[in-house]
């Protein structure tokens, strides 16, 4: 393979064989392949696209490029979950409990937040003393003897995507449907899970803005994994207003804890119930919808699943009362209303300018250096199709700083949109695709 | 200006300004930018293309990229000549003297070969201490008392383009008309003349295959010229089959030098006195063409153009006695006829294979740091609609080396395709653009 030919052949439209892909991969990786040819093919790749056989036969090569979990060595049909990134997702901490409640391993590997979306890790970290530094053997322990361990992705999975995505963040050959998929699906297989399900959002604070764009990035997932022997569902579901009403960290927690309580918010624990479902359909462990769901709402309601997240933080260095007692969390020393400015329906809530807002309060990364403040963010209270009176209360900001409340109060202002007229909800669930 | 906006705007078919191309050719000689970034933003442009105003300014941003050559102490119309190269292409040795007996200084700068097309500055190492590498001081002097000097191209001409050329080269984005366009023109801009006539080959010989892709990269080159206020015309001309009868140095050589004589082959005679009519025209040394042609032929007719070329061969340390005297030009030991296999008219010659020819027998540059054989080549003696017998010579084979003569023997016959009708001879000069 010279990687000379291989640009011509995909500039010129031609289809490069799996062989070609799996010479590029490794020679990238060892550094034969320059980066200059790599990004020639990649915007080459933006133009012509790639068919479903490249895309599968990119995501293996990058998934092979370096470590594999090895997680035959657990008993049962492991399950892992993957969500494209939202504002106020929180659905991990409570979902991995409900299933991992009902006997599905749950040997998870998470990512901390960048930019206006949160990552589990950190929220995670909320809990005093809990680590997802573990070594691998603790982490397969855990999953064995309680069913559930998450760990912080090491540096040796899929290398040749990290390598890849940094040459495609400051080239511009970012924003390709097969890239994309096949970058988030090489970490999936490399995670080694026998199943698969994907939480596609869509919508303003979405990676992918429409359903049109959501839906193909699912289906090339869902592609993908099932080409890689891995069975897989995904779940299209709205990201136009945040999840649930908490975004930052301990106060995502807290929700999640009030989910498992039976006391979360009606969109949150429908997302959880509807995941859930697929998790345990996938994992053999219902034989239908209506089983599963059963299931599930049971595990709530005993609370079985909030004694799982008290046994899986308990069992990673984290203190378990607190899932219990959630007062005791991280909290923030000011907290302040945000009254309507007006009367009228919520017509639209410009969902990432309210991830900014946790950005802008201490709650989220900058950059990948940045230090996050736990304790921080926005409990909303109004979401969209609600009516609001001049006055009520839109939101509470939890801040540990004057200044930056006030900056991160008026950005809130700016992404509320009100109207005369009722406002028709869409629903939270657009799609399933497996 | 960041690079990363330039490729965005450019991938979504914006169009860059002048001052955003300015600073990403200034800041990737500088190194700031890096090539994966430039070879992404190739490749954008050879999907998007770019508007005359974009090439334009990347021609003139190139052109200013280092070294520009002053002409403007030389009295009188500079007017330079550029070929895109072909096989057989001897003009310059030609034309130049034919010009400059007429007064239009000639002040040029020529390349060596690479690949199956030959440079004007190894074929003038024919003559026996000839250089173009001379001081510019020289060169100008030169031109200011015996009205022509050719030189070899500094490294600090256009620098910019030899760096980009060279990514190009190797990330398959080689092949843009406008990326083309101005990788030629911002060297001739540098160059300094105020007048440039083009010669844009066209056939199997050329690097423009097609009649369509030769007159868009003509139009795209005069466009250029004009818009950067130097009068340029562009002639059209057939490159199906090799120019004149040799190819080979010293054999294109003693060919020019009988083409001064008014003993040249016709196509050669006929391509030098047009492109020598627009020279003359843009160089205000003729009224109009029939004008200009009669001047032409005269200066053939009475000697001067060969005692210019003599003056010049002497001027640049050569032995002008071998104007008079060719059969004193570097010889090759082995001279063989390659016979036609069978009756027929020929329908055919792969030009560029009889290139290859050449550089088998060691006439040409496989890498740029080869030695070549000046003697060494071919003189064809039919050529395409000529009809043959079996057995007549075919062509001359020049050369020092029995196996390389028996490897391009075979070769060329398999240039050469027969017909047992007559074959229509193409013009040699398809168009004029201006």
């Amino acid at each position: 393979m010279r990687m000379y030919d291989c640009i011509v052949k995909k500039r010129n439209g031609g289809e490069l064989t799996a062989e070609e892909i799996r010479e590029f991969i490794t020679g990238y990786v060892r550094g034969d392949i320059p980066d200059y040819q790599v990004s020639a093919l990649m915007m080459a790749i933006y133009f012509q696209g790639m068919t479903q056989a490249e895309t599968l036969a990119l995501t293996m090569a990058m998934a092979e490029s370096g470590d594999r979990l090895d997680l035959s060595r657990i008993p049962g049909v492991k399950v892992d979950k993957h969500s494209t990134g939202g504002v106020g997702d929180k659905t991990s901490l409570a979902l991995t409990p409900m299933v991992a409640a009902l006997g599905v391993p749950i040997a998870k590997m998470s990512g901390r937040g960048l930019g206006h979306t949160g990552g589990t890790i950190d929220k995670l970290e909320s809990f005093s003393g809990f680590t997802t530094s573990i070594p691998t053997e603790q982490f397969e322990e855990n999953v064995r003897s309680i069913g559930i361990s998450i760990m912080g992705q090491t540096a040796d999975l899929a290398p040749a995507d990290k390598k890849l995505y940094a040459l495609r963040d400051v080239t511009a050959t970012v924003d390709q449907m097969s890239l994309i998929a096949s970058s988030i699906m090489s970490k999936k297989l490399a995670a080694g899970a026998d199943a698969i399900v994907l939480d596609v959002k869509t919508g303003s604070g979405a990676f992918m803005k429409t359903q049109e764009a959501s839906v193909a990035l699912a289906e090339e997932m869902v592609r993908i994994g099932n080409g890689a022997g891995r069975k897989t569902i995904a779940v299209i579901s709205d990201m136009d207003q945040p999840l649930g009403y908490a975004v930052g960290n301990a106060l995502e927690v807290k929700e999640a804890i009030d989910t498992l309580n039976g006391k979360g918010p009606a969109d949150f624990t429908e997302l959880c119930l509807t995941l859930g479902t697929y998790m345990l359909l996938v994992g053999g462990k219902a034989r239908d919808e209506k089983e599963a769901r059963a299931k599930l709402t049971e595990v709530i309601a005993n609370g079985s699943a909030l004694r799982k997240l008290a046994e899986f933080v308990a069992a990673q260095g984290g203190d378990p009362r607190q899932v219990y007692q959630p007062e005791t969390l991280p909290k923030a020393e000011i907290m302040e209303e945000i009254p309507a400015p007006s009367d009228g329906y919520i017509a639209h809530i410009e969902c990432s300018e309210i991830g900014i807002c946790s950005l802008i309060l201490g709650g989220g990364r900058e950059t990948k250096e940045s230090r996050i403040d736990l304790s921080v963010g926005l409990v909303l209270h109004r979401k969209v199709g609600d009516y609001v009176t001049k006055g009520d209360s839109l939101a509470t900001i939890h801040a540990n700083d004057r200044g930056k409340l006030e900056t991160a109060r008026e950005r809130f202002l700016k992404a509320y949109t009100f109207s005369d007229t009722a406002v028709e909800q869409k629903p939270l669930i657009r799609d399933v695709i497996r």
